[in-house]
C-alpha cells in the first residue's frame, strides 16, 4: 500500500529543482527590491488561519480550500490568498500605525485542485496592499508598481487591462433590474465566455435597446476613449462615478508614463468578490492567464473592525517564470577534489575563492564514485591529490 | 461564534511584522549566500506531502504532524522536516545526478503544538544535505559550513557539540544487553534529564562496574581528549568505529580552523530517529535550545530506493533571530507628499530617488488623514503641494 506512493506528491504539489529555483529567485529578488523602493514594508502571516476569520473573508471557493481540524475542533485553512490576512493584520497588530499603510509580501498560497490538470495547488505570490487611501493616486500607484515590477523582472511584452467592477455592476443592475439576474451575466464575464453572454442576453425578456446596451458592453475594450464610450451606456450615479474614477486614474497613470502598457477593459470581472472599484489584470504575450492582478476593495477591512479603503495587487511568480522562461545554465561552480594529505591546502584555497565570491565545492576524492561523471558538472576542477609538490607547511 | 475569532490565529501561528522581517531577511540572505558559495544548490519541495511517504519517514512524532485528507481519502501532512523530502527528491527527480549531491533549502516547517506555550507551530529553517558521501570530510564540511553560516549571520557566542549516535548505541547495548532497555536510557539522554538517567542507572540490576560505565558516559563532554576517554568505556567494534569516526572528523575540522567552536558531547541523542553516526547541535549563549543541528543518516535514502550515505544540518531561523536580536530601526524611507497639480513633478522626483536606491513613498495629500502623524515615520518628508514655484513644464 505504501510502496506505490513512495515518490508521489499530492495533486498539484511540485518540487522546484535548482535551475527553476535560480530563475525564480532572481525574479523574486528583482520584484521585492522594486516593491521595497516604493516604500512597501514586507510582512509575513501564518500558513494556517482559522476558517471562520480569514478563510471566509478570502472569497476563494470553499472547494478550493485546504481544510483541517485543530485539536479543539476548529477548522483551519491553508492561506488561499493574502489580502484577507493583511486586512486582519492592519486591524490588529498594526492598528496603531497611521494610514495609509503600505505592506508587501512574498509567500505561498494554497488552492486545492480536484484533479491533476497542470494547475498548481501551491504557488508563490508577491504582492502589495495599500491600505487607508481612497484616492485615484493610490490606484495609479499600485498599477504603476505592478508594471514596474514586471519590467524589472524582465517580462518583455505585457499589457495591463483596467476595468471597474462598479461600472459593470451599475450597468447590469440598471438593465436587468436585480442582483440575481446581474449575477448570471457577471459569471459569463468572469469566465470570459462572451459567446455564452451574448446568447444569454438574447434570451432575456428585454427591449432591443436594453439588449444592445448589454451587448455594447463587450465592445468596451481598447484605449482611454472607451471611458467616454462607456458613459453612453449608463445613467445611474454609480455608473458615472465609476467612469470618473477611471478618468482620474488614467490621468494619474499618464504622469507615470506607463499608458503604453494599458488598455481599458470594462468587461473585466474578477473572481475575488471583495473588489469594489478599479480592477486590473496583467497579461504576458505567451500566456492566457494573468501574471498579476489586483484592484480596490473598500469594504473588506470593515470585516476586521477597522474600516478602510484599500487597493493592491498580487503577481503569480510561477506564471511569471513561465512567461520569462528558465535560463538553461546554472551559476558556474568550481570543484576542488582533494585527498587527505592535502586537505588543508584544499580548504584554504576554497576559503580564498569563496571570499572572492566564487561558488566552490570541496570534495574528498574518497567520497566520489566516478570522478569523470562528477567533474562534468563543473566550470573548473582543481585537483589537490597526493603528496604536495612543494611539501609545504600547508600540508598535513 | 465567528466574532471572537476575528483577530485570532491558530495555536503556535505567528505574524511577522516589518522590523522582525527585515532582521530575519538579512540573516537568511547572509546564510543562503554562504551556503551557495560552498556549492550547495537550492531546491524547494511542496508544503503538503503524503503521510505514507515523507510523513512516516520524517521521524517527527505523530501528534506533532498537521494532517488533512485529500479527496481520495489519502492522508496529507504539512512538511515537518526537510530531510525526508530531499531524500525523496534525490531518489526521484534527481536520480540521474551524480553523487555526491549538495542541496540546500530555506523553507517553513510545521509541527503542531498541543497548547499555546510560546513554541511556534510554523518556523523557517535553512539547511543543507550532502547526499552520497560517507567520508569524515563530508561530516566536517557540513559542521564547518554550519559554523561559518552562524558567524556570517552575526551570532557572537556559540558552541557546537559533537556526538556520535553509534557510540551511545554501542555502549548502552553492551551494558544493558537489549534495545528495549537501551531505549529507556536513550530517552533520558534525549530529554537531557541527567538526574533521571542517574537514578534509573542506579535502579538497574547491573554490576557496579557496568553502572560506572553508564554513569561515566555523562562525563564525556569536553575537548577532543574525551574521545580517548570514551574508548575506555566500550569494547565492541561498533563503539570503536564510532570513536574512529570522531577522531577523523576532529582532524578534518582542525584543517577548517574551527575547533574553538567545538566540544565533544557523547551524551548527545537527537529526536530524529534516522541519524546513524556523527550528530551535532549548535548553541548560542542566550538560549537553551539549539540554533541548528544535524548529523549523518546513512539509512534514510534506502526508504526511497536509492541507498546512499548522507549528512546535513538545519538552522532554525526563528531561534537565530532571537539569539541575535532584532534591530530597532527599520530601513529609512523618504516620503514625498504631493497635491494633484504637482503629481508629475513628485513622480519624477520619486523615480529619480528610487533609481539611486532610496526607498521612497509617494503620497497624495488627499489620501492622508493626519499629515503630522504620518510624517513622523519618515527620515525625510518632501512636499510638492500647491502651484509649482517655477510653473514648470513638469506640472499638469
Amino acid at each position: 500500500m505504501s510502496k506505490p506512493f513512495m515518490f508521489e506528491k499530492p495533486i498539484g504539489m511540485r518540487d522546484t529543482l535548482p535551475e527553476l529555483f535560480e530563475t525564480k529567485q532572481r525574479i523574486a529578488n528583482d520584484i521585492n527590491e522594486e516593491v521595497s523602493r516604493w516604500g512597501y514594508r514586507a510582512i509575513q502571516t501564518p500558513t494556517l488561519e482559522y476558517y471562520e476569520t480569514v478563510g471566509e473573508a478570502s472569497a476563494i471557493l470553499d472547494q478550493q480550500l485546504f481544510k483541517l481540524l485543530d485539536q479543539d475542533g476548529n477548522t483551519l485553512v491553508l492561506r488561499p490568498d493574502m489580502t484577507a490576512p493583511i486586512a486582519r493584520l492592519a486591524a490588529s497588530s498594526l492598528k496603531n500605525e497611521a494610514y495609509p499603510l503600505r505592506l508587501s509580501y512574498h509567500t505561498n498560497l494554497y488552492r486545492s485542485q480536484q484533479r491533476e490538470g497542470g494547475k498548481p495547488a501551491e504557488f508563490e505570490q508577491i504582492g502589495v496592499e495599500l491600505v487607508g487611501d481612497g484616492t485615484s493616486s493610490a490606484d495609479a500607484e499600485v498599477i504603476a508598481l505592478m508594471i514596474s515590477s514586471l519590467r524589472k523582472a524582465g517580462v518583455e511584452n505585457f499589457q495591463v487591462a483596467i476595468g471597474h467592477i462598479g461600472y459593470v455592476n451599475a450597468l447590469l443592475l440598471e438593465v436587468v433590474g436585480n442582483e440575481e439576474r446581474a449575477n448570471v451575466l457577471r459569471r459569463y464575464l468572469y469566465e470570459k465566455n462572451y459567446v455564452g453572454y451574448r446568447q444569454h442576453v438574447k434570451s432575456l425578456p428585454l427591449s432591443s435597446i436594453d439588449k444592445s446596451r448589454l451587448l455594447d458592453l463587450l465592445k468596451l475594450r481598447g484605449g482611454s476613449e472607451k471611458i467616454q464610450a462607456a458613459s453612453e451606456l449608463v445613467q445611474s450615479e454609480a455608473g458615472e462615478k465609476a467612469l470618473q474614477d477611471l478618468s482620474k486614474l488614467w490621468e494619474a497613470l499618464e504622469c507615470y508614463g506607463v499608458t503604453e502598457f494599458l488598455k481599458i477593459d470594462l468587461n473585466l470581472v474578477m473572481h475575488m468578490s471583495y473588489y469594489t472599484g478599479v480592477v486590473f489584470e496583467g497579461y504576458g504575450s505567451r500566456l492566457g492567464v494573468p501574471l498579476g492582478s489586483g484592484g480596490r476593495y473598500d469594504e473588506l477591512l470593515a470585516n476586521f473592525d477597522r474600516p478602510a479603503q484599500a487597493t493592491g495587487f498580487g503577481i503569480r511568480l510561477d506564471l511569471l517564470v513561465e512567461a520569462i522562461g528558465t535560463k538553461k545554465e546554472l551559476t558556474p561552480q568550481t570543484c576542488i577534489i582533494f585527498s587527505n594529505e592535502r586537505r588543508k591546502e584544499a580548504i584554504d584555497l576554497a576559503t580564498q575563492k569563496r571570499e572572492q565570491g566564487d561558488a566552490v565545492i570541496l570534495q574528498d576524492l574518497a567520497g566520489i564514485k566516478d570522478v569523470d561523471v562528477l567533474s562534468e558538472q563543473f566550470a573548473e576542477v582543481i585537483y589537490c591529490i597526493g603528496k604536495a609538490k612543494n611539501g609545504g607547511a600547508n600540508d598535513e
